[in-house]
């Protein structure tokens, strides 16, 4: 059985055994409830051992007879069985907006809608993900996809009953564009050492116009800015299942890091996520502050802003910025209060970054955690 | 020799005339001058005949022995060094961003720098563009970007010297991703009847799902928001150069009816760009404002806004935007105070938009001009 048909069978089984408890409660007359994780602040934490922001133990009953409750517990019933019937059933996926437009509807015989905004529907969505432990794609819900790849490595993906192969070092100057659900996709033949993630386009056309993944035995990707769902989900799978190491660049500055941090850590909203979200074995390959100093690319910094400062002022605080290596990094941009972005290294020569600079920092394993 | 290499001559060409003319103009003891269009909304105009946003044919002359004129001259000289000697004689591409730090330094002697801010070097570009009457690609820089394609269409691409051949109909679920530059492209093979583009990331991997581009031999893109220059450029090529019909899918808003106009007639900013990034023959699908009422979307509109309602009135003001069923869509826009966005069709059920709303608006060629 393919990999795919699996996931829709594990999921259907989740929503069916949901409404089966919800009927035994019925069948008893007792008040059914949903049993939901907290995803508050206070049920959030940073696991050192797991390496990995994770949602506490804490969980809330919803209840159907509690005039509170009533609602959300209906959002959350006409979710899945949205998911169940509509999706699932017919091997298709949807948007949160689809989801939204299709439940959205005045019950009968009264004025209530049963979904106002789409924010409703949205949050019913994230309780049926937690309550079920499982995640989005599985509930066939896509996210908006961003992400470019390039590499010596063969996929295959299938849309429907329909498998493509596709050969990721013949993508010509653009790139396989990553999908927001990559569940499905089977990693068929690799040649590589490791993966190297640049947050921006600009760098990946740079890296790809060198050759740069061809002449070092990797994959290249490309989160262009804060990573999509899709794109961190197959930077954990080639970590965890290709077992690659995976390098990354971001701007010199407390949102490039912050960047990092998201798709090595997860992040506070999306702690429950972070299991298979999170890359904890990513390291960082630069830009670092001390980078700016060690190539000497001081004349090609940017003032730093007051919201930079603050953004700094608050990674430094967080548990998964405290190793010291971090906190260095980060003082150091607190003093100098300078920021450099990738292409500062074009000031020196425009390839520099694929023949010097990268090769160099991976060469010297000059990597922060 | 390749269409590619042709290029580079062509451009290396237009720089050294440039160049000689300047030359001349010192041999002779003139003051040396750049002559460049001008690109001020006074020199913009509609052209009904080409159908087409142009720039006028009103020049100015930038002097290097004028102080007011001095810095952009030099500037404007700084960047066509750079694209020839870095660029096309090493048959690299970069980004604005790139140029700006590589020659961006104090004038040794002085305190003086070449740039000081990207904005500079920015509009150095342009002047550089229009004065040779080419387009930022042909100088091998690159934009950000943007777009996903796929169909039943073979294209070959390059990057230096490496040539791949992409079979679009086999991209799986994330389709290729559209390259900034596309001048390289060549279309090799294609068994299509007409380009679908869709505004929205969304609706393409609905489509794509639904394997709509293979029942109905269409190539698909997605521009992913106001399309990059990359994917207006390939649009235009596959219009002109494959003859094939391009049909649009926006949200029904103004803001959705102003992106398409952009693909097809140009933008006011880029008026000296139309003529190849502009796209004519393109035809406006849908979501028309009398397809919320054709098709019984009332239910799943959204209040128009302040800003909607502004703009609206607007664009009816664009000379591009006079045709009689236009004037009568945005009426009916401001008549109804309401909006709907392309996933509304989703209310009805979820493959409703590829199996009923485009097969009928194409059989009955229910499009806008």
């Amino acid at each position: 059985m393919k990999k795919s048909e699996n996931n829709v069978k594990k999921t259907e089984k989740l929503i069916e055994e949901l409404g089966l408890k919800l009927e035994k409660q019925i069948e008893k007359n007792d008040n059914p409830f949903i049993e939901i994780p907290i995803r508050g602040s206070a049920n959030v934490s940073f696991d050192e051992a797991l390496q990995r922001i994770v949602l506490g133990d804490k969980k809330a009953r919803r209840f159907l007879f509690n005039v509170s409750h009533a609602r959300r517990f209906m959002q959350t019933l006409l979710v899945a069985s949205y998911v169940k019937k509509d999706l699932l059933a017919n091997d298709l996926t949807a948007t949160i907006r689809d989801l939204y437009y299709a439940k959205k509807h005045t019950i009968p015989g009264t004025k209530e809608d049963t979904i106002d905004e789409q924010n409703e529907s949205n949050l019913a969505i994230v309780d049926l993900e937690v309550a079920l432990e499982t995640f989005r794609e599985m509930l066939h819900l896509r996210a908006e996809p961003k992400g470019r790849m390039a590499g010596k490595i063969i996929i295959e993906d299938r849309v429907r009953d329909k498998v493509d192969t596709i050969d990721l070092s013949k993508m010509g100057s653009g790139g396989w564009a990553i999908p927001s659900i990559v569940e499905q996709i089977e990693f068929k033949k690799s040649d590589v050492e490791f993966v190297l993630v640049a947050e921006k386009n600009a760098i990946f056309d740079r890296l790809n116009e060198d050759k740069y993944w061809e002449k070092n035995n990797c994959v290249l990707i490309t989160t262009a800015g804060q990573a999509a769902r899709g794109a961190r989900r197959i930077l954990q799978r080639l970590s965890e299942e290709l077992k690659l190491p995976i390098y990354t660049l971001t701007d010199s500055d407390p949102y490039g890091w912050y960047i990092y941090s998201t798709m090595k850590y997860g992040s506070m909203a999306l702690a429950h996520e972070s299991e298979r979200l999170g890359c904890p074995k990513m390291k960082f390959l630069g830009m670092s502050a001390s980078d700016i100093e060690h190539y000497n690319l001081q004349k090609a910094t940017i003032k730093a802003k007051e919201v930079d400062i603050k953004r700094a002022l608050e990674i430094k605080n967080y548990s998964w910025f405290k190793q010291k290596r971090w906190q260095e990094e980060i003082d150091k941009f607190l003093e100098k209060k300078y920021k450099a972005e990738l292409q500062a290294l074009s000031s020196k020569n425009l390839q520099y970054i694929s023949n010097t600079y990268i090769p160099e920092k991976i060469k010297n394993e000059d990597f922060l955690p």
